[in-house]
C-alpha cells in the first residue's frame, strides 16, 4: 500500500513539473483593441473575479442622451487609451452589451482626490497615465506601472478572490481608494444602493446593488488590506433627500458605517520606499459573511507569488487540454489565447459553500454541481458548449445543471435565453440553452436528468408571450408586421432551436415531442422567398414584405445580420436549404459571391459589432450568425471550398495583436471557432452530434479527454499553400465520409488529414 | 396518563372559555386624532404586521421643501380624513417620527384607476370615501365600509401575516391594488428597489427596499389570494433610464416578473353581490421564501373569524396581565387602550424558523430567544420596559437579548439607540439601552449573561465620536459651542444613562466600572447654573452662554423641552437636585409654578409633538421628559401634591376618543405612565429597583405574575375627591415609606391605599 501511494505522489508531482508552461503563449491584450471587447486583467478558468483595468468611465448616457462612445468600454478597457482609473473586479469577456465593473480600486499618494479625472486631464483626478511598456497581461496575472504616483500595480486571483499588490514610494500620504459608484456601462441610475462597514482596521465588508443590464443584482464583498490603515473616509456624492440619519456626528471621516447611492470611500496609509500594500478583495452573490468565509477559505495568507502560481498551474492544467504543434509561433499564440477566452465564460456563481442567490431572489444550495452564470446562448450554442462537451464535459454539464436551476427558479418558467447573476437580461433571440442541452445528452452520458431537460426545454418553446413565439406557434413564422425587426431571424432560430428539441425527444422516445418539433423544424420554410432566393420578413396575412433589402442589416427582420448572411441560417437542415435555393448548380455561385462581394458604405454604417476588418466580401464573421457559413460548402459538390475559406478566415479574422479579433469574442464563441477550425473541424449543427471537416492549420493536435483517453489530429504536409485536405484516416482507416462523429472523439485514437496545394475533387459528402 | 391529559385540555380550555373579554375596553382609535400617532388598524400584541388604513399620501417633500403636514401622517391615519388610500402592513405606534407604510392594498371596482387621487377629488383615484359611523376598531380587527365602491373591508392578523376580507357588490371589473410605491414619511428617492414575482394565480411574492428613517432596510412578503385572478398587471412610475431589458414582449400586462423603483400592481377579478375575496399577506425581514413559511404556518387556512378570535385570544391573554376594577366605564376604556397601546412595541423581528436579517446585513438566527425590533429607546426606558419587568419579563429579557445581539452586530460595537429593522436610525440621545438592561439585571433573574451586558453598555458609553461624548468624557459636560443644539439634555441624559450602568457594575461587584460611571453620574452638576436655578448652556470654557431663555424649547440646549421641565431630569438623585435648587422651601414652590405658570405663545409654535392640551401650566406631559416630574414632590416635605398632581395628569391628558392622546404615545411610554399612575406607583428611577407611590386611580388592580403570584392594589375609599393618601398598607403592614420595591411586587401580596379627600401631611419621605 505504501509503496503505491509513494509512487501515485511521484506521478503526480511529475505531472505537475513536467506540465509544460502554455500560459506562456497566452497574451490576454488580444481583443482590447477595436471590437474585441476581452480584457487584458487577471482571472482563473471560468473565475468569478475578473480583476482588470479600467481605462475610461463614460458614462452611458450624458444629459439623457445615449452616449456610444460606450460601447469601445464594454470590457472596461480599452487599448488606445492613455489612463488607467483604477482595477475593477467583475467583466465580461468579449460581449457586446454590458454591465458589472464592480469595486474599482486604486492606489494613490498626496493630495486625496476622489474624482477620477478626464481622460485628457487625469491629474485632476486619481486615474493615472500608464504605458504599455511597463504592462504585462499573462493568465491569472498583470502588472503595469501606475506613472502618476510612481506605483506599481500587481494583479492576481482565485476563483472568488482578487489579490492586490501596490508598490508605493515612500509617502506620509498613501491612499486606497475603494469607488463604489465606479461601473461599466454606468449611469446615474445604475446603483440602486451601496453599503460599507469598517469590520476593523484591515477588514472592511459591504455591498453594491445595481440595476443595470441585470436588472435586479447585488454583489457582496469582504476586504482585507495587508496593513492596518491609519484613517478612512468617503464621500456620498448623492445625499438624499432625508436620510433621516441624525448629523450629530462626522460621517465622512473615521465613522465605520456608510451607506447611500453614491459613495467613494478612501483608507490612508504611511509608507516606505518600495513597500507593497496588499489587498484581498472577496465577492459573494450572497452575503458579506459569505464573502468572507470565501476571502478566508481561498486566499488564507499573504502570498502574492503562491496565488498566481496556483492561478497559473490552473490555467496550465485547462490550457493543456489540446496541446498543439506548429511551426508557426503566432499560431501557438491565437490557438491559446483563444484557448484561454474560451475557458473564461461562463463563469462560478457560488460561494465556497456552495449558496447562491436565484433567479427568485431566494439563496440556493447547489446541491452536487457548482453552479454557473453569464449565458450569453445566442453566441456560445453555436461552437463553444460544444468545444466543452470534448474538453470540459463535466462542466458543460454542471452548467446545464445551472439552467435547470434558473428554469426551476423562473417566474415565466423558462430556460435561460441571456442569463446573469439571477436576471435574465431577455437579450437576444431564440431559445438556445435547448441546443446546449440536446447537444449534450445526445451526445452522451450527462448524469442529468434528461426527462426532466426534456419538459424545460418544451416549456420554453411554447411560452407565447416570447418575442412572437405565440404567431410563431400559430402561423409557423413570427410575421414582420406583429413583431417587427428580426421576424426571421427569429423564425430561423426557433425553427432550429425546435430541431434540437425533437432530437432530444427521439433519443427518449418521446414520439408526440418529436412529431411536434420536428414539424416545426420546418418553419424556415416559411420565411424563404423562392422568387428572390432569400429569406424574407413575411405579413401576417401571409405576403411577403414588399421594401426589402438583401444587403441592409437595419431593420430587414435580422438580428445581427442581413438577408445574404442569415439566409444561410438553417444547421438543422443545409441540404434542404441548398435544394430550396436551387440546388448545387445555383447555391454553390452564390456563396461564393458572398464571400467576394463589394459592400456598400452604409451596411457598415448601420451595423454593430464587427469592423470592416471582421468583413470578407459580404461574409460577416465580426457576428456569430454566420460562424457555420464556409462549411455549408462541405454538402455541395465543391467542399474544397470550405478548406480554403477557412484557412483564409483564420488568417484575416484572428491575429496575435490587441487588435487581433475582427468581432466581439462574445464569451468565447469567437475563440471557440478558431480552436475547431484550427485542428479540422467544426459543429456546423449543435444537436447532431457530429463535426464538418475543415482544413486543420496545425501539425498536430492532441485532445486530452476527460474519460482518460486522447485523440490525436495530424494534419500531414499542411502549409499555408498546402491547405487541400486530399484525404482522412481516422485510426488507419480512410473516412468516405465530411464529418466525424463524437464517438469517434471519445473513443480516442487519430485522425490524420493528408493534405495538398490543390483540392481533392473526389472527396465528396456521402449523398 | 390518558387521564392527565384529559384534566390538562379540560383546563386549558376552561381557562379559555372563562377568560374575560377585556378586549371589548379597547378602543384602538384613541389617540389617531391629534397627536397621539397611533393607528386604528388590527394587529397581535408585538406583532411583526400592523395592518391599517391610511386615509394620505402626502410627500414628505414637494419640490424639495419639507412638508410639515407629513407629522400627521406617523401612523398613517388621522381621524379628522374623509377618505382612505388603502390598508397598508407597518406602522409605528406613537411615534414623533416616521417611516413604513409598506405594501398598501386597495380593493375596488369599474375602470382601473392606478393613481391614489387626492383628499379633494377621490374620485380620480383609486382611494375611497369612508365614514367613522362604519368604522370598527378592536384589537386585531378593524372593518370599514368604502364608499366609493360599497366594498366592505375587514382586516385581522396573526405576527406576521395580514389577513384581508373584500366584501365586493356584483362586478366584471373588480381589482385589487398592491401599491409598492406607497409609504409613510414618503418621498421620491425612499423606495431603492421593489421586486415583484407572480409565482401562479394565486400567488404573488415580492419585496421593497426602502432608505427612509431606516437607511437601508428590505421587507419581503409573500400574498395569496383565497380566489384566482384572471389577469394582472402593473405600472412602472419611473422608468429607469435603461433597464437593458429588450423590450419584446409587454411588460405591463400578465407578465410573471417586475422590478423597478416606483411600481403599481393589480389583480383582476369578477365578483358576484356579496362575494368575499380574502388575502394573506405575509411579510419576512429575511426573503420571500420565509414571508411564504411564515405564511403558510401561520395562516394555513382560510378561516377569517378563526383567526381574528385566536388574535383576540392572544390580546386578551395580555390585557389580563393587570385586572382592575372602577367604577368609571371611561377609566376601563383608558387603561385597557393603554394596556394595548403598551403591548404593541417593541416588535417580533424574526420569522417563524427564527432567522432576521441583523444590523451587518447578513442573516442570522435567533438562538433561544424571540428577537424584536423598534426599540423607541429615549421614550421607552422610562416606563414601558419598567412595566415590562413586572407584567412581560420574559419578552423584556428577549428584548435585551435583541438588544445585545444588535450591540454584537454593530460597526460602531455600541448598544441600540433607536433601532428599528436592522438600522440604527440614531434618532434623539443619550444610550438608554443601559437603562432598560440595568433595569432588568438589577432587579432579577433574567437568564441573560450579565458581565457581556456590562460590558456593552461600558463600551457604548465610551464611543468618543457619538454625539459630543468625547467632551462629556474630557470636561464632565457637553460644550454648548462644540456640540450645539442639545447639549443640556445630552448631558444630562448621559448622567443618568451613567449611574445605571453603575448601579449594574455594583451589583457584579466591578468596583472599577462602578467608580468610573458613579462619577460620570454626577455630571449633571456640571451644567446646573446656581446663579438662575436651572440647568444651561455650557461652553467649552467653562462659562455659561450668555443668551438663554427658560421657557423656551428651540436651540437652548435641550431636546424635545425647556429648562423649566429638563432642569429636572436628575431621576438618579433627586434629593441632590432638590437640595442644589435650594432645599424643599425653594423647589416645592418652584415644582408649584411649573404647573400653574403661563407659557408665551412663541412656546407652542417651536414645539413639536404637543398639543396646548398635553401642557399643563409650564408641565409638559405630551414629551417624555417631564414624565417622572409629578413625582418629585414625593422626595420634599409635600408628597402629597404628587398624589393631586397625578390624578390631575391622569384625568387632562387621557381621554377615551380619538384625541384622547395629550401627546405621541411614543410607542407605548405615554400608555405606560398612564399604567402605573392609574394603579398607585411610577418608576422615577430606572435601574433603582424602587416605584414613587402616588395615587390610585382605579379602585382594584390585581397583577398577575410570570412567576404564578400575583400582586394586588386596592384603593379604599378613592374617587375623584378623594385622591390623597392617608396610609399604604403592605401585606398588613403599614409602609412607612413613599415606595414599593420590585421585590415587593414579585413576592406578590396585597398593597392597600387608604385614600381621603384631604393630603395625610405625617405621610413624609424617609431621611
Amino acid at each position: 500500500m505504501r509503496k503505491t501511494i509513494i509512487v501515485l505522489l511521484l506521478l503526480t508531482s511529475r505531472a505537475w513539473a513536467q506540465q509544460p508552461d502554455l500560459s506562456q503563449y497566452v497574451n490576454p491584450l488580444i481583443g482590447t483593441q477595436k471590437m474585441g471587447h476581452t480584457y487584458p486583467g487577471a482571472t482563473v478558468p471560468f473565475g468569478s473575479v475578473q480583476l482588470s483595468p479600467d481605462t475610461d468611465t463614460i458614462a452611458m448616457f450624458t444629459n439623457g442622451k445615449y452616449n456610444p462612445d460606450m460601447y469601445k468600454y464594454c470590457a472596461g478597457y480599452n487599448y488606445d487609451d492613455k489612463t488607467i482609473v483604477g482595477f475593477s473586479h467583475t467583466h465580461f469577456s468579449g460581449t457586446g452589451h454590458s454591465d458589472l465593473g464592480d469595486f474599482l480600486i486604486m492606489p494613490t499618494t498626496g493630495a486625496l482626490q476622489l474624482n477620477p479625472g478626464t481622460k485628457d486631464h487625469p491629474e485632476n483626478g486619481f486615474r493615472s497615465v500608464f504605458s504599455h511598456s511597463t504592462e504585462v497581461a499573462k493568465p491569472d496575472y498583470y502588472k503595469v506601472r501606475l506613472e502618476d504616483d510612481n506605483i506599481l500595480a500587481e494583479l492576481t486571483t482565485t476563483t472568488r478572490v482578487g489579490f492586490h499588490k501596490y508598490t508605493f514610494p515612500k509617502s506620509d500620504s498613501a491612499h486606497i481608494i475603494l469607488d463604489l459608484m465606479h461601473g461599466i456601462y454606468n449611469y446615474d441610475d445604475k446603483n440602486t444602493w451601496t453599503f460599507l462597514r469598517i469590520e476593523n482596521d484591515t477588514l472592511v465588508t459591504g455591498y453594491r446593488q445595481t440595476a443595470g443590464w441585470a436588472r435586479t443584482r447585488t454583489v457582496y464583498f469582504a476586504l482585507s488590506f495587508s496593513k492596518p490603515f491609519t484613517s478612512y473616509g468617503n464621500k456620498n456624492f448623492k445625499n438624499p433627500q432625508y436620510s433621516g440619519f441624525w448629523r450629530r456626528f462626522n460621517q465622512s471621516r473615521n465613522f465605520p458605517e456608510i451607506a447611500g447611492e453614491q459613495i467613494r470611500a478612501y483608507f490612508d496609509f504611511k509608507t516606505n520606499e518600495g513597500e507593497a500594500i496588499m489587498l484581498k478583495f472577496a465577492l459573494s452573490p450572497v452575503s458579506t459573511a459569505n464573502a468572507l468565509e470565501n476571502l478566508r477559505t481561498e486566499t488564507p495568507g499573504w502570498n502574492f507569488e503562491e496565488v498566481y502560481q496556483k492561478g497559473k498551474a490552473q490555467w496550465n492544467s485547462e490550457l493543456s487540454k489540446i496541446a498543439i504543434t506548429t511551426k508557426d509561433p503566432n499560431e501557438k499564440i491565437n490557438f491559446y489565447t483563444a484557448m484561454y477566452h474560451a475557458f473564461i465564460s461562463p463563469t462560478v456563481y457560488m460561494d465556497v459553500n456552495g449558496s447562491y442567490k436565484g433567479l427568485d431572489q431566494n439563496v440556493h444550495q447547489a446541491d452536487g454541481f457548482t453552479n454557473y452564470t453569464t449565458f450569453s446562448l445566442w453566441d456560445t450554442y453555436r461552437a463553444l458548449h460544444p468545444l466543452f462537451t470534448i474538453v470540459q464535459p463535466k462542466r458543460n454539464n454542471d452548467m446545464i445543471r445551472s439552467m435547470l436551476a434558473h428554469y426551476d427558479q423562473s417566474a415565466e418558467g423558462m430556460l435561460p435565453i441571456w442569463s446573469h447573476y439571477a436576471n435574465e437580461n431577455w437579450c437576444m433571440s431564440g431559445y438556445h440553452s435547448v441546443a446546449v442541452i440536446a447537444d449534450a445528452i445526445i451526445k452522451g452520458d450527462t448524469g442529468i436528468n434528461a426527462r426532466k431537460a426534456l419538459d424545460a426545454c418544451v416549456q420554453t418553446a411554447h411560452k407565447g408571450f416570447y418575442d412572437g413565439l405565440d404567431y410563431y406557434m400559430k402561423l409557423g413564422y413570427v410575421p414582420e408586421d406583429k413583431k417587427g425587426g428580426t421576424s426571421v431571424s427569429t423564425t430561423l432560430e426557433f425553427a432550429f432551436d425546435d430541431w434540437c428539441i425533437a432530437q432530444l425527444a427521439k433519443k427518449l422516445g418521446d414520439e408526440k415531442v418529436y412529431e411536434e418539433f420536428n414539424k416545426r423544424s420546418q418553419n424556415w420554410r416559411n420565411v424563404y422567398d423562392n422568387s428572390i432566393g432569400f429569406m424574407r420578413p413575411r405579413l401576417s396575412d401571409g405576403s411577403f414584405r414588399k421594401n426589402f433589402d438583401v444587403l441592409s442589416t437595419n431593420n430587414q427582420g435580422f438580428i445581427e445580420g442581413n438577408a445574404w448572411n442569415f439566409s444561410l441560417f438553417v444547421p438543422q437542415d443545409p441540404k434542404g436549404l441548398i435544394q430550396s435555393m436551387g440546388g448545387n448548380r445555383r447555391f454553390v455561385p452564390h456563396l461564393d459571391s458572398l464571400f467576394t462581394m463589394h459592400l456598400p458604405d452604409h451596411f457598415f454604417e448601420e451595423t454593430e459589432d464587427i469592423t470592416r476588418e471582421g468583413i470578407i466580401g459580404g461574409y460577416v464573421h465580426g457576428n456569430e450568425p454566420s460562424h457555420h457559413v464556409a462549411y455549408l460548402y462541405n454538402y455541395t459538390d465543391q467542399p474544397w471550398k470550405t478548406q480554403e475559406r477557412i484557412r483564409m478566415i483564420l488568417k484575416k479574422q484572428y491575429g496575435a495583436t490587441p487588435d487581433g479579433l475582427g468581432g466581439n469574442d462574445d464569451c468565447g464563441q469567437m475563440s471557440a471557432w478558431y480552436i475547431f477550425s484550427s485542428i479540422g473541424f467544426y459543429p456546423v449543427t449543435p444537436g447532431s452530434g457530429e463535426y464538418q471537416l475543415g482544413s486543420p492549420a496545425v501539425d498536430k493536435a492532441v485532445i486530452q479527454l476527460e474519460n482518460g483517453k486522447s485523440f490525436t489530429i495530424e494534419a500531414r504536409n499542411q502549409s499555408d499553400k498546402n491547405v487541400y485536405v486530399q484525404k482522412v484516416v481516422l485510426n488507419g482507416v480512410e473516412l468516405n465520409r465530411l464529418y466525424i462523429t463524437q464517438q469517434d472523439i471519445l473513443k480516442g485514437g487519430t485522425l490524420q488529414f493528408f493534405m495538398g496545394s490543390k483540392p481533392n475533387k473526389k472527396r465528396l459528402p456521402n449523398s
